[in-house]
């Protein structure tokens, strides 16, 4: 999508390649907000550690970039014969896979580039298809989100007012985003609406990434507390919620995703308020039978202990906010039930959460 | 309640009078929770200064504070005559009201002293009144919130988990808090229990104040995101939620409360989880007829786009987290309506919130 850049307005997605020097390109999501650079990885070994130290960040990004970091690799071997390229393509993936080893989408993305080089007959074939189909994966994820947009469009009206959570915008895919691609495709149309950003404590992905992405695309949005959209609502002043999601139950529709996404769709459904999951297929489990059996990740305390930001001197620093003898709990998802979702938006079309389970085959293809 | 120097620990009250020396002294609260520091003010002009700049806050507190300082003011005329005196009784308390212009409590405290001192024929009398009649108001204050812990401490059975919201703890008052001292009550009675403090953004009160005030009193406790009561309900981890008010309804039954409180109970409600507020009878507003007409302070945007904190060398720094070209709404307050409350703790007993009105004449006379 668009950055701001002085004057002027530059389209970027969050992973390029550059065949001619064989670099990935990256948005170097660490220093977003407050200042907007690209990141070349030179070998498959940087674009690991790219995605280990959180450069590149969200599922669509990190299996497009892995995606990369495998036609990279590949392009890069100097020996010779089928045999030795194997073993090396091998290394290449599992130092990608080992860079986020919890991560579902380098892995499936690695997956689908191999079964398609397995085609090539020779090294430089095969080396040739894993730049194309590198390159295709990422133009799929472009094509998915443009499609949830397309879906999602027809529920922004213009006036509307629409809360947000976290960031499941175009810097956590290849570009569009899940979430957000309603957003710029109503843009697109020329509705007008404005956006309400949870400033999502204790990370605060609301208040920086999704924030920035409004501003750059230059959406009226303003950011709030966390507490703040529960007023709102009982106000009448938000009138749509859209989330993203990193793991759909396509057995039950269940969504788990960033920890308060929870208590917007309770109080969503108290006041009224529809309240949609944006996500691309490949983030539907179709697997666990239970919101119960989602691992909740309980993360570094100090998250909620205190913050990242800048101080008055540009300087990015963390502070200590709370008591400094107190300890946090820090869960960092919670599930929703599907009885609290109005609709999943797919790039398949919008479907109430508990109707995934009979369009999986419709749905599996993705 | 009690603070920790070093290896010892000692009583405190928020707010106290030095007669011999003519002083207030007050814990300077904008050092907590990095430092416990008492101030005194040497005259009422400082201690108007000293609620203005908030080193005193809550209604509780500065309600005592100003009745200390006009005791303070009164006994430091050293002029001749009724007339005069009153006279300076008169800047005196119009000193202390411009320090919080929009409080109900200081003016209320210095009513009451003033109706007392009117018994005393000179200014010798009406000085010592005046003292006498401050002192009766702490004492009070204390009174009233103990009374509040001994009503409420009967909610809490051993090994509950206790939400509460913000900080209506003991330092908002002269002692004891509201919301927190059935907390201090129930330990006081040997109970164990844990307590999860909301960090309450913006302000974070609840991670730096409500914190303090518990780790101070050795009450087992931790810190979350607002984002994850929600979860802990949904997981069965909450059993009791208490909180303050700023203003409550005696007409409807209504609680407004710092935002945030609405979405707890909401959540409360959905989990079945009862949801208690404390409050002294001086909150109660008998004349409002409805929460709508409760006016919602709109709060600077700075607190919602940063953070106050200690940066790792010690020093006070405001952070900004948000992306730098965005704005934030920051509504400070919400209302939460009686459907959602299971029970107001007062002084004079737990009623359910549409039982206020019926039982005025008993809840007035407070």
């Amino acid at each position: 999508m668009n950055v701001r850049i002085g004057q002027r307005t530059q389209h970027f997605r969050t992973v390029t390649f550059d065949a001619r020097t064989n670099r990935v390109v990256l948005i170097e999501q660490r220093l977003l907000p407050h200042r907007f650079e690209l990141i070349e990885t030179t070998d498959f070994r940087e674009t690991a550690l790219a995605i280990k130290d959180m450069i590149v960040r969200g599922a669509g990004a990190i299996g497009a970039t892995a995606a990369y970091g495998l036609a990279q690799g590949a392009r890069a071997f100097r020996g010779r014969g089928l045999t030795k390229f194997s073993k090396h393509i091998e290394r290449v993936c599992e130092t990608l896979k080992a860079a986020r080893p919890t991560a579902v989408d380098p892995v499936n993305a690695m997956t689908c580039i191999r079964e398609e080089m397995s085609a090539g007959e020779t090294v430089e074939e095969q080396q040739s298809i894993a730049l194309a189909a590198a390159e295709e994966f990422a133009n799929e994820d472009v094509q998915h989100c443009e499609a949830i947009g397309r879906h999602g469009a027809k529920l922004i009206r213009n006036g509307m007012r629409v809360l947000t959570h976290c960031n499941a915008g175009w810097l956590a895919f290849v570009d569009f985003g899940s979430a957000t691609a309603p957003l710029y495709a109503a843009q697109a149309k020329g509705k007008k609406f404005h956006v309400f950003c949870d400033e999502t404590r204790p990370r605060c992905q609301g208040a920086t990434l999704t924030a920035w992405e409004l501003a750059q695309q230059g959406i009226s949005h303003e950011v709030i507390a966390d507490n703040a959209a529960g007023f709102l609502m009982s106000r009448g002043e938000i009138d749509l919620v859209i989330v993203g999601s990193d793991r759909t139950l396509g057995r039950t529709g269940e969504v788990a995703n960033k920890i308060g996404t929870y208590t917007k769709a309770v109080l969503a459904h108290r006041h009224g308020i529809p309240f949609y999951v944006a996500i691309p297929l490949s983030t539907i489990d179709w697997n666990l039978k239970s919101g119960r059996d989602i691992p909740i990740e309980e993360r570094d305390a100090s998250e909620v202990l205190g913050a990242w930001g800048t101080t008055a001197k540009g300087k990015r620093e963390y502070v200590r906010v709370a008591n400094p003898t107190s300890d946090a709990r820090n869960p960092s998802f919670d599930v929703t039930p599907p009885g609290l979702i109005t609709g999943i938006i797919t790039p398949e079309g919008v479907f109430r959460p508990r109707e995934l389970w009979k369009n999986r085959a419709l749905l599996q293809k993705g």
